[in-house]
């Protein structure tokens, strides 16, 4: 009979629990913390001029002595993207399959990090030894090749990553995701499942990825006599090689365009994750030497991205590429939530050029739907369970799938960022709250806009800006100077020469009341200014604009 | 044999072809010019701080003396919106159904232009007699009652517009829409057809508004243990009627909740267009008095508009009511596009609170599919035709139905806003082009907020301002205090006390260079600050703020 374990291992989710992106997780027993990715999330709506998003680590600053090494599920931005800030912080060895190692050095490059970061490609199958922990890299699916799962086995037992998966039996690439491993590891016991959750919220099966290279041979063969131009994302390496398969098949030269896309396939090619047939690129200048039956572009820009290229065709500020009347436009994507609006438009730009736009059964989801979570948890068994990776909704959707795969529900966890929860074999609860926190990211700043400057940005967004200057006298608080009134973003000067002069008749009552009451307190000046402005231009104009009394004094 | 007509019609869309909303068509013939709908549009991402955006109508200021009336199809904002605006401008007689007409006259009391505006109420089959034109209203359904088509008798021929519309065979509130009509004046010979485009894209039909009531009726038997709270469209008293049906059914009480929804139901109630059981409207501060199975909510919210009651619930701010963890919450609404990420947060907003959201087959469209297009194309069987309501994807979609019904790719017009159609019995043609546009409202202010003041405000929301302030000696030009920094929306200042440290040396620098060269004109100075600091700042930051020098003198 097996002795009673004791050792306890703690899951930490340090981001990507509160938002799409910024995946990061913790795992600690013993002397040892291992990270499972290091993602970016894109700003919200309200985080004015912020560039991009990456998780606040003080926890693994903290524990930096633990912190033995970062593994990555796949090569997508929320999984990789803050690799470069993160260890410009905390240096660690980073694992990875070879393609998604790939990609992390094309950023490690960009930041001048490439020496001084270790890297190890892993195989399939294959484990790494970081402190107290073995870890597995095991095969699945997703859309983007060379994504894995991660088995990591601590003294506390078992625990399976998912990473973002869908179970593709034929997909374009490689082998279809590692079930046996999965049910062979379930077996032997798994302590807890982290399983994500993007696709719960759906029914059914997630379609293979060949399915959409079937759909593309149809429509090369029904628009045979146009230009084709089709727009996906840049990192889908397999559906790049499906166009490029359709291509070659009908006789087209490829183009590639937009920055991201170049990228992609260079280092994809270069690492044999792409085979593109002799002769079938060519540059965009050559396109003139080619009638336009015989050619199709690959671009960027499925998302209505306002500088990717495919937008640039759109509203015709492309330098190359001037969309045709006769041109068919594939989007083989969905959009992500919230540029629905801004991918209507580009269609509609496309539509005024008359361009025929086709987007239907042009793109498959890359995550697993109901039943392929189901069968992971077959397979798997885990006694306790975290959904990851997705909304509240979604996570709260697989919740209510691992309870009817017969999870009980106090085994079932909801987490929030920094939770720590700990797992041991006879129990686990959470046991504390480590701090964690987005870091906005804005030009090279990194963490110097916050919240006091984005509730300026929006203030100045919502109803722009009033400069009152005036110089005081030193000594006396005469005023030698003004009261000026300056303003940006509020209303066209040039039309409002009234309400302006009225505001400066405003300023100087308000100052001769001042000077009556004998105030020189500059404090007390300024909020006697941005009382009686305010009040002013919101009785004409309804509108608050910041106020912003600036006094000189010589 | 019927005598040669050489009678022209001009149709001149003022708004409407080139975004959601702001629909407003003028028909003019001989001296006369009739106006169909004023809406307003909602404004775009870009359009920072504006509240609503309205037509510009100078055309119909030029022409004054011909302008005879206002026919309006529903009342939904984006066909009455503009009302108060334009009538402030241009002062006309308004033609609308029962219930239209009295939405319309809680804008114009909101205006205190009840007195000077003159209105009459029509009814179904009445016709009114505006200048040379006879215009009659049409029975049709859609997702607000009293909608109506137009029927535009012209000496130089029939106009038929459909307004928003869709074919309800079974509708819960008034007869179905008037084919038989619709076929007997297609059967005179229709010269130019108007019809709405927003479902074209989608085949099939749009499913009856009684199709929900049933769906309610399952639900409010599942869920018969507790609260529930319904998010609808405030204008859709059809929806709300059916709720209150079902609730009369199962016994509970209504509590209708956010301003617009008790505004319409007041109305409503009020011109006989909703039948409320006594005893079952109750106070939401009676809400306490009930068990919670014995409730039900209506709430406005349903788009996730941040300020509207069901926002309020869902993040807790809501002064009276608290979302509950066994609350059933259904949306009975889909997200208008741009609105999907705000409905999605409100819903992940709702789960965390432990309720359970519910939207499957809880809504159906207002607008018409493609086979009722075919229909209304079928029974009108226009000669020419012009695709209306829609972005241009929804209108281009119609011209292919329309090409389908047998109607001539030639006599199938996409206008745009301005384009003057010329219409006879033998010709159509665009002829001209007048001046159109769109006016951005915010607070009080009609047109004061230009394309100069918004690109103000995206710079401001981008990188925020820095304000450089010096005061000079008048004559000699030297520096007497300054230069000084203030900044808002750029950098975190307490963290970034060395930045701006440096950032003032780069000033004096830049002073002590135009002093050294004796450069005493302001436009120098200050473009001399701006290029010093503006290439500081990128260099340090890669962020561009607005750099706003101001000079004093004394």
């Amino acid at each position: 009979m097996k002795k009673k374990n004791d050792e306890k291992l703690k899951i930490i989710p340090l981001g990507g629990l509160e938002q799409i992106g910024m995946n990061i997780t913790a795992f600690e027993c013993q002397d040892s913390i291992v990270l499972v990715d290091c993602g970016l999330a894109f700003p919200e709506d309200d985080m004015l001029g912020v560039d991009l998003v990456i998780p606040d680590v003080t926890y693994l600053l903290e524990n930096a002595d633990k912190v033995k090494g970062l593994c990555i599920t796949h090569g997508h931005e929320d999984h990789i993207g803050a690799i470069p800030y993160i260890l410009k912080q905390i240096n660690m060895p980073i694992y990875a399959t070879k393609l998604t190692n790939g990609l992390i050095e094309n950023k490690l490059k960009e930041h001048g990090m490439l020496r001084t970061v270790k890297r190890k490609v892993v195989k399939y199958g294959q484990s790494i030894n970081l402190g107290c922990f073995r870890i597995e890299f095991i095969k699945t699916n997703h859309s983007i090749q060379d994504a894995a799962a991660l088995a990591l086995f601590s003294p506390a037992g078992i625990v399976v990553h998912t990473g973002d998966f869908k179970v593709d039996y034929t997909p374009v690439f490689g082998d279809a995701i590692d079930l046996q491993r999965f049910g062979e590891i379930g077996k032997k016991g798994v302590l807890a499942l982290l399983c994500e959750s993007t696709n719960a919220e759906r029914s059914g099966f997630t379609p293979s990825e060949k399915t959409v290279g079937r759909v593309f041979d149809n429509l090369f063969s029904e628009y045979s006599d146009t230009r084709i131009i089709i727009a996906t994302f840049a990192s889908n390496v397999d559906r790049v090689q499906q166009i490029i398969n359709s291509a070659h098949k009908y006789g087209r030269k490829v183009v590639v365009e937009g920055r991201s896309m170049v990228n992609v396939i260079a280092t994809a090619s270069e690492l044999g994750y792409l085979n593109i047939p002799e002769n079938t690129l060519i540059e965009v200048d050559q396109l003139k030497n080619y009638p336009d039956e015989q050619t199709v572009l690959i671009t960027t820009g499925s998302q209505g991205e306002s500088m990717a290229a495919l937008s640039r065709m759109a509203n015709g500020t492309h330098r190359k590429i001037s969309i045709k009347p006769r041109d068919t436009i594939i989007f083989s994507s969905h959009p992500i939530p919230g540029n629905e609006k801004a991918v209507s438009n580009v269609i509609n730009e496309l539509s005024m050029k008359g361009a025929n736009v086709v987007m239907q059964d042009t793109h498959v989801s890359g995550h697993a739907c109901e039943e392929e979570i189901k069968l992971i948890y077959s397979l798997v068994r885990p006694k306790y369970t975290v959904p990851i990776h997705g909304e509240y909704k979604h996570r709260k959707a697989q919740a209510r799938i691992a309870e009817k795969m017969g999870i009980e529900k106090d085994h079932i966890f909801m987490l929030s960022s920094g939770d720590v929860l700990e797992v041991s074999e006879d129990s686990a609860k959470v046991t504390g709250k480590v701090h964690t926190g987005a870091i906005m990211v804005d030009g090279l700043g990194v963490g110097d806009v916050g919240n006091i400057v984005l509730r300026d940005r929006q203030h100045l967004a919502e109803d722009g800006i009033i400069i009152v200057v005036l110089t005081l006298q030193s000594g006396t608080g005469q005023v030698l100077a003004g009261p000026d009134i300056v303003s940006r973003g509020f209303v066209y000067v040039r039309g409002s020469e009234d309400l302006m002069e009225s505001a400066r008749a405003v300023l100087i009552d308000t100052m001769d009341r001042c000077m009556d009451k004998n105030i020189t307190d500059w404090t007390k000046i300024k909020n006697e200014i941005k009382d009686s402005l305010g009040d002013f231009v919101w009785k004409e104009t309804q509108r608050r604009p910041m106020i912003m009394p600036i006094i000189m004094e010589v």
